[in-house]
């Protein structure tokens, strides 16, 4: 490839940009998993995941993907032929309802247009129609990756209970967490599925479970086989800080960095620049013409936008276009939305400026590849971010004539 | 923990010492796993990877650590209840036999004594009392890494062969590959297993499955659920160096670097000098007096030495004396191991002098955790390691008075 | 302080973003300066200065800063009470004089506003009046990097020439090499200094003296005492690849990855970089309405921008500001410009959205901070870039609306 | 080169080997040399310094190597023929003395056999003799590092006293600082030179003055032209953390981080530890029948030992062969040496059995290259060292039969 000077700018929805510091950290020397200091470090990661979970039950960590972590929930949850509902809310989540599929489950599928998060009366509907109980588990992706949708997982939690429905609650928080508010215990979820590397900024390979007390009892009499996943051996080992088998240690090196980023920034601080990058991005978008592919603004997400491309004009088209000409790279379009829009990843260890490079890039973008659109996105979105800085520091003046 | 000068010698069977090309290269920022540059690293860390494996084959990368790849191994060829062979040569033949059992498989066991490799014979006797080929797969491990044993993989090939059954055959190497000699092809493996962090000199995170057309062919039908770990989509992605799912992008480029290392140094190379510092390591034990838990001469172990305690004497207070004293970590001995034996690690990123080290800090260890020895092994591995080095440097004269 | 998340965005003119290629080389353990590996590192660095010096001639290279290889400049070819001329371009030049005083040196200065580079008529007019050929030496500092104006030292060559005069010709090149166009033969300069920390995009703590054969003789004869900055002893032992004194082998180890990231941009490739986002940046400058410091346009440098305050206005209070709200540091003004400069550094390891995540910031602080400005300043870069990646990419289409 | 695996063995006598924790330290993104962080840093650093040299004066940090903070110590002090009082205690007093006088200083040389520390009662005698002190200052260098002879310092601090001289005392730490105890208050030094790359276990690129109160008033009225090398200005920068010039920002980075290394280990256990190294290297190059080139023992190095090689053998053919088959650095013989001695370095980031594996190589090179010796040198070190565990440790039990 032509030598590219500077950083890339790595703005899909995730990988996301690994902070220097968690770099460093996993290039240490690899040390010994069954010896004294690994128990240390150990527990000291597992504590610190309770606070981005939020939640005081037990987090598990998988040396995988996050692919391997919907895995673990479904296979130690579940028999064969078990119904599960989920909610199509995009790419991920339809890829989810296959991997049950693969495992021997049974679907119960609520569909949506893509363009939303999953509707707490729909899935209040359902399992109100389930007398019976068939229906093991609910599950839905909190933030769709695929379609910047962020599912309002309190008021899912509401809807089952409104049902009076014993269902377990699984809810996939990939691209969410430590990104987006999310709360393990209070909001009632059994089983929290993650990975290290969208709002973790790891690098891709670990991925998580955080589990409920009823998830566990309910793992007891799951029969789907199960090894590698099974939570109660490392629940057990993890309470000295070890594992069953041998772990990732240098990615847990970085975990434990991240972690004290997380808690040096604060939760609070966390949400809220993500939250101001997703709406500086949103005004951009707006600005230029486009639209945004979530239709219900109260379900935006503040870790991607997806944006649509004007009728009869190719997202993949465009992508390539930035990444030749401003050696940025963003996420495509996913199933049955390839080509027809782009996701603009706007999370992990991320700044105004960055968030501005960025914009600029598709700008520019947008005008070389000869896509419909009009200029002053990013005019829109400094206006917003210079007046959140703004509102920072109170005594500033804003002056331009 | 008290402040440690020096590196520590981290000489347990793996992880190994993970060498500074591969820490500097996995430190690199994580890259747009769709991206076309992704795209050329996956083609040629899939390519490097049949040089190591000395197939022609697929071999098929997981985030995971080792343990997932002898789960991959098994979802994929089998169908619930199917019949294996397995050779029980230590812990980890037994952890992998156990693991069969949870998945649903029955286990045919061959026991041995936890000192020797598999036998021949014993695997063509049972094969031939299997009249009704029952048996779907033998399994063995090639270096058993909790008792310093290798398998002769080729003579149960012929075993196999000899018994005219039509068993696929799938190997453990998780602690020999890239170290000592083995040969996916020419040896007729159908399903190799390994790891990342021994002989490929990397973190834990990564392992692998490679893959005869035979197993391949068998998977179709195999009927155990399976998602994460299924071949077909792996195999397919991979033709055009990409993965299904996020792959674990940092680990895949301390991957590329190791291959790189691998190559420079050739696998005749690599063995060589595992050769030589395994049999340095064996002349010290036998120097001081203790004894080697393998049996055979012909299964001793070119990657790891397990060595018997006196009577009554405790290994595990000895790793820790020889830990606190000299910060070198042991391995411990493991299952009904416990207690009764220590691991020295001698592989992967490895040379005579640190290797030297590790054997003074065996032996001052000896002595100042009041272990039953004599002095000299390290006196007996310099002489080798001298006469070593003397046959590559023809022209040296031996000279001490 | 705060914790601030994403990379900082380093835009002072110098020290520059140091590429990961250069920080991960950096970081290798250090090696035996005086055994083989390093004789042959040494060799290929200083045949591949020559190619970033466009030399055929000895570059000496210092562990020091920039300041010194200033001194080395001097001490090598002068003797005590020596007269040099200077052209006092801006604070860096004046400091250079400075040090000229202090080891004994007469300075004659040619005096400039600080808006503009060397005048080549004044400088041929001064060794015109110079009859006695006491003038050891011109100096030059090719790009002010206090001031954002580069000199033309081919011009300046011609007056030397048109006056027939024998002084030595020395230019300082810190923040103009491998990045914006520079000659040291074809030029005809006899001592070119310069430092890592810019263009050649190391951490500082490295220099450089790229020496004529003219000045090697006349270094013979100079009687200021020296030793450590001392040629010839350099020389000598650079021949084999080696230094007097040790070395600062892991600043090496950088500027062996650095010069070969120069040579795979191509010098060429670098220079027109560099070019396309220094007018970049002027063209927000004036869309901004203020007014850039250096008022000869054939004089604009491209490797820094410094931009002048409206009357009254403080740039270091805005510096503060953008520093606070958007994590950036832009370089402050330096002597008589204090506080009515600010300059912004676009050199070294640097791309389009870096500099426009770069203007951003300062087009936010500067409403931020209440300086008087239009906008716009942003959205004129994007153009610019724009048209120029057109240029790049023939077949693109500008299509806004 | 021919691939080497496992780590090269660094055992000349600095650069030594660098810890990871200052090699990842060193790679961090540059930072703005003028900017708050780095005011903080700065101020931390000089604080942290004070600590190393057991001072409460200035300690002044130049971006270059040993060799510049010797030009500096004699630039700042001295004027024109001034003249001082040098030990040549090996080839490095050696070279203090020429570029004492390439800067035109008159030496008044103390001559030794290059195999003891500086004799004080010459020292005595010399200033009894110079009634009209014109001595103004009297040079040693602490810890020899061609020979391996450590002077005493607060001896030769009583003879100058005894003589009721008033020249100032400088000394040399370059290969004792951090490593062997050395105290610059206390034992009236009035500049001590130091560098970054043995006890301090940097790479080489930093050097130090600390300077009494005395040197400082000296300094106002010495006429030897400086600049780069004045205290002046970088003491009066200093008080806020900055420096007068660009400083090697990622150096002191590392420099941070080996000032907390050693304030967690103490200096106690720093000095300590190297006597341990020293005299277990001592007994093993005795029990070789191989002679300590330091004829005095109560000037042993406790940071290298240089051993001399029987008559007619060449030391340099031995360090080939060494280097050849073990990938071990040893110290070459310097000046009137060379050839008949090689020095071992056991200084910096070390432990007991980085230390048993050099030796290993050693004894195994000397059987390799025919030199002349008894074995035993590895097995006397390890008696030792063993013995210094137990003390350590009481409770054990030395039990080898």
């Amino acid at each position: 490839m032509a030598f590219r000077s500077g950083r890339h700018f790595l703005q899909i929805p995730g990988p996301t940009n690994v902070p220097d510091r968690v770099l460093r950290a996993i290039d240490y020397p690899t040390m010994d998993h069954r010896g004294p200091d690994f128990g240390h470090m150990g527990l000291e990661i597992i504590d610190g995941l309770k606070y981005v979970f939020q939640t005081k039950q037990p987090v598990v960590i998988y040396p995988a993907s996050g692919t391997g972590a919907w895995e673990a929930a479904l296979v130690n949850c579940f028999s064969p032929s078990d119904k599960v509902l989920m909610v199509e809310t995009g790419h991920f989540a339809s890829l989810w309802q296959k991997m049950a599929g693969k495992l021997g489950l049974q679907v119960e599928l609520i569909a949506t247009d893509w363009r939303r998060g999953a509707d707490p009366a729909a899935v209040e509907a359902k399992l109100k129609e389930d007398k019976a109980h068939a229906i093991k588990a609910v599950c839905v992706v909190h933030n769709e990756t695929s379609t910047g949708a962020t599912s309002r997982i309190p008021l899912v939690r509401k809807a089952i209970d409104a049902a009076g429905h014993p269902a377990l609650f699984m809810v996939d928080t990939i691209s969410s967490l430590a990104s987006i508010d999310y709360r393990h215990d209070e909001w009632g979820v059994d089983v929290t599925v993650a990975g290290s590397q969208k709002g973790l900024m790891l690098p891709p390979g670990l991925s998580f479970n955080a589990v409920s007390e009823k998830a566990r009892k309910t793992a007891q009499s799951a029969k789907l086989p199960k090894a590698y996943w099974a939570w109660d051996e490392m629940i057990a080992a993890n309470k000295t800080g070890y594992f069953p088998y041998t772990p990732a240690t240098n990615l847990l090196y970085g975990l434990r960095e991240a972690i004290a980023m997380l808690q040096e920034e604060t939760l609070a601080g966390v949400f809220a620049r993500h939250a101001r990058h997703a709406e500086a991005t949103r005004r951009a978008v707006r600005a230029w013409g486009l639209e945004i592919l979530c239709a219900n603004a109260e379900e935006y997400s503040n870790t991607l936008t997806a944006v649509m491309m004007p009728a009869g004009q190719d997202a993949d088209a465009l992508r390539k276009t930035i990444l030749n000409a401003y050696d940025m790279s963003l996420g495509t379009g996913l199933g049955r939305l390839a080509g027809k829009i782009f996701r603009i990843g706007h999370l992990g260890d991320f700044n105004d400026l960055t968030l501005m490079g960025t914009l600029a890039g598709v700008e520019m973008g947008l005008a070389l590849g000869g896509v419909t659109h009009k200029q002053g996105g990013v005019a829109a979105a400094m206006a917003y971010l210079t007046e959140a800085a703004q509102k920072q520091a109170p005594g500033a003046k804003l002056n331009a004539v």
